[in-house]
C-alpha cells in the first residue's frame, strides 16, 4: 500500500463545441492526469483540470508542482495516509486542483487495494446522482435548444444557465426563453461567474423575479466584498458560493459574512479528504451545498458522482455533471452515459472505472 | 515607449545562513527575474521571489505564467498603460509574486523612459526608509549576537523576531533576552507566521506582556478564522496581518472582521500599483501599515524602499529591509547599503539601480 511514484502528464482534448461564461472560455481541455503507483502494482487516477481564471493554476503549473513537491510528499507514505499528505501538502498555499487530484488518486488507489468502491468508502448513501445540466452562453434559441435535446436524450430537467453579460438584458431573454420554451416543470439556476456588479445583478435578479429560479450564484466578484453582502442581503434567491469558496475557511468567511447562503462543492479543486471538511462544516452550519463541474471530462464527473451519492447532503440537489458530453474524446476506457437525468457511480474497486492507455498516449502533450 | 518583450530568468543565490522561521526555511534565493523590454531600447527589471509556503508559487510556475499568459498580457501595451495591464493579469486568479513583478518592472521601465525616480513617480515624500532587521529562529544568544551586530555595523535599532516555535517558550525567552541584552531604546515586535494556535498565541503574549512590545504579527494560521478574530479581540497588542491579506479584499475581509489591526505591505507581492491600492484602502480606514519583507534581494529591496518612502504612511514606521545582507552575492552592480539604520532610495531614472550582467549570467539556471 506504499506510494512508490506519483506521476503528473499532461494532456489536451478539445471540445466539440467550446464552453463560454463570464469569467472565460474553454475551447479545449488541458489537463493534467494524475496517478499514483503503490508497491502492490495499484495504480490510482485522477483528473486536474487548471482553470486560471478561476484558481490561478495553469498546465504548467499544476505538472511542475506535483513533480516538486507534492510527489515527494506523498511517495513513501501508504495510501491510508491520506491526512499525512493532506497536511503535508497544506504547506505549500493554494494550488487546489494539483492538490485534489493526488488526494483522490490516493482515494482511487486506496479503493482498488481495499477491493471495496471509492464512494461506498466515502460514505455509501446512494448509487447514483440525479444530473443539472450546464448552458453556456449562446442566442437564446440556441440555448432552448440544447435543454430540449439533453431533456429529449438523456431526461435532463435541470438547467444551471450561464449569465453574467452586458447588458444584462441578453441573459434575462436567454432565461425567460429557457422557462417559455421548457415549461414549469424544469428547474433552472442561474451562474454569473462574477460577471455582474452588484447593481447589474440586483436589477436581473428583479428582471427575472417571474422566472421561478431556484437559487443564483456567484454573480459578481469574489472580492466586491461589500457589494456582494448587500445583494445578498436584499435578494430574495438564495446566493450560491463557488469559486470564491475554494477552502474551508473561504467557506466560513462568506457564510459567516452573510455573502453567501449555499456553498457549491467541487471534488477538482477540494479532493475528497478536503471535500468531506466542506460537508461536515455546511451540514453543521445548517447550508446547502450543490455539487458543481469544474467543466469536468468523464474521470472528473465520475470523481463528482461518487462524492456527490456518498452522503445525505452531498446528493439532496442534481450534480452538474454533464459537460462531459461535450468534449470530442475522453481517456477513459468504456464512456458514461447519463440516462432519465441520471449518473449511475460506477461500480467495481476504486472509482470504479479503466483509462484507454491508447487514448492517453494519443492526448498526452509530454511525448 | 511600448512593450516587446517581457523576459522570466530563474536564478538561484544561496544565503550565508539559511533564514529559519515557523512557515519555512529558505537556505537559497530561488528567485526570477523579471525584464521588461520598450521599442525605445529601454530595460525595466524586477524581481519574483516565489514563496510556496505563503502564496502557492514555485519558480516554475512563475516563469511559466510570465511567460505564457502575462507578457502576452503586456507586450504591445506602452509602459504608462499599467492599469490595462493589471486588469488583463487581474484575469488570472493568484500569482501575486509574479504579476508584482511584471508591474514592478513596467514601473522600472517608465520611470528610465521619463528619466524620473519611481519613488518619485509614486509620491515622492521623502528618500529614504528607517530599516528593521529582521531575525530568524536561532538561540537566545546568538539572536542576541546578531541584532547587536546589526546595531553596531549598520545602526538598526528596530527588530523583528520571528516566533511561532514550539513550545512559545523558546520564542518568549529570546525575546526576553533581546529586551535584556538591548535595552529599552530598540524597538521589538513579533512575527509567528501563523505557527501558534490561538491558545498558544495568547499564553506566549501574556507571557511577554512586560517586554513592551510594539505589536504581533501572523501568529496564527490565516484560516483559522474565528480563533484569529477571538486573539485580536483579546489581545492588548495591535495585530498585524501579512500572509492572510494578499489582496485588497482580504485586507478588507481581514479588518472588517476584526481578525487584524495592521496590515503588512510587500511589494513583492502586490508591485506598486495595486500596493498603492492596499495604501489607500489602509489610509482610508485608518489602519496602520508596515513595509514587509519577502526575503528579499537587493533589487527586491530597492522596491521596498522605493515604495515605502513614496508615502507618509508607509514611511512612517522603519521597513523591513536588511534580508539582503544575508546573502552570499546578488545581481546588483553596486551594492546596497544601511547606515544609521537607513537605507536610502537609490537615486536616478526608474529604480536606480543597474544590474550586474556577469553576476545574472553567473547565477542563472535556466542556461
Amino acid at each position: 500500500m506504499k506510494i512508490t511514484a506519483v506521476e503528473a502528464i499532461p494532456y489536451a482534448i478539445d471540445y466539440r463545441v467550446p464552453m463560454r461564461f463570464a469569467s472565460g472560455e474553454v475551447a479545449t481541455a488541458e489537463h493534467v492526469l494524475v496517478r499514483v503507483h503503490t508497491d502492490d502494482g495499484v495504480v490510482g487516477t485522477a483528473d486536474a483540470p487548471p482553470r486560471p481564471f478561476t484558481y490561478g493554476e495553469t498546465q504548467a503549473s499544476v505538472v511542475a508542482v506535483v513533480r516538486d513537491l507534492f510527489a515527494p510528499a506523498a511517495v513513501g507514505t501508504s495510501v491510508l495516509e491520506r491526512e499525512v499528505v493532506r497536511a503535508r501538502m497544506h504547506r505549500t498555499v493554494g494550488n487546489p486542483v494539483a492538490k485534489a487530484a493526488v488526494d483522490m488518486a490516493m482515494w482511487d488507489a486506496l479503493g482498488r487495494t481495499l477491493g471495496t468502491s471509492v464512494s461506498e468508502l466515502l460514505g455509501g448513501f446512494t448509487d447514483r446522482v440525479r444530473v443539472s445540466h450546464m448552458l453556456g452562453f449562446h442566442t437564446p434559441a440556441e440555448m432552448v435548444a440544447e435543454a430540449e435535446e439533453m431533456r429529449d436524450t438523456h431526461g435532463i430537467t435541470t438547467y444551471k444557465v450561464k449569465v453574467g453579460r452586458r447588458p444584462w438584458r441578453l441573459d434575462v431573454d436567454v432565461v425567460r426563453a429557457l422557462r417559455e420554451g421548457l415549461g414549469d416543470d424544469v428547474e433552472l439556476y442561474v451562474d454569473g461567474n462574477r460577471g455582474w456588479t452588484p447593481t447589474e445583478a440586483a436589477q436581473a435578479l428583479e428582471a427575472m423575479s417571474d422566472l421561478g429560479l431556484t437559487y443564483a450564484e456567484e454573480l459578481c466578484p469574489a472580492d466586491d466584498v461589500l457589494g456582494r453582502r448587500w445583494l445578498s442581503e436584499h435578494s430574495s434567491l438564495p446566493q450560491f458560493a463557488d469559486e470564491s469558496v475554494t477552502t474551508p475557511a473561504e467557506v466560513t468567511r462568506e457564510l459567516l459574512s452573510g455573502a453567501a447562503h449555499g456553498i457549491s462543492i467541487k471534488t477538482a479543486r477540494s479532493g475528497f479528504t478536503t471535500g468531506q471538511r466542506v460537508v461536515g462544516l455546511c451540514e453543521g452550519l445548517g447550508v446547502e451545498v450543490v455539487m458543481g463541474n469544474q467543466i469536468d471530462g468523464q474521470l472528473g464527473t465520475v470523481c463528482t458522482a461518487a462524492f456527490g451519492a456518498a452522503h445525505e447532503l452531498t446528493s439532496r440537489r442534481p450534480a452538474e455533471a454533464s459537460n462531459f458530453l461535450a468534449m470530442s474524446g475522453d481517456l477513459l476506457a468504456e464512456s458514461l452515459t447519463i440516462e432519465d437525468g441520471e449518473l449511475r457511480v460506477p461500480q467495481g474497486p476504486g472509482l470504479g472505472v479503466e483509462l484507454d492507455e491508447d487514448a492517453l498516449a494519443h492526448y498526452r502533450t509530454d511525448t
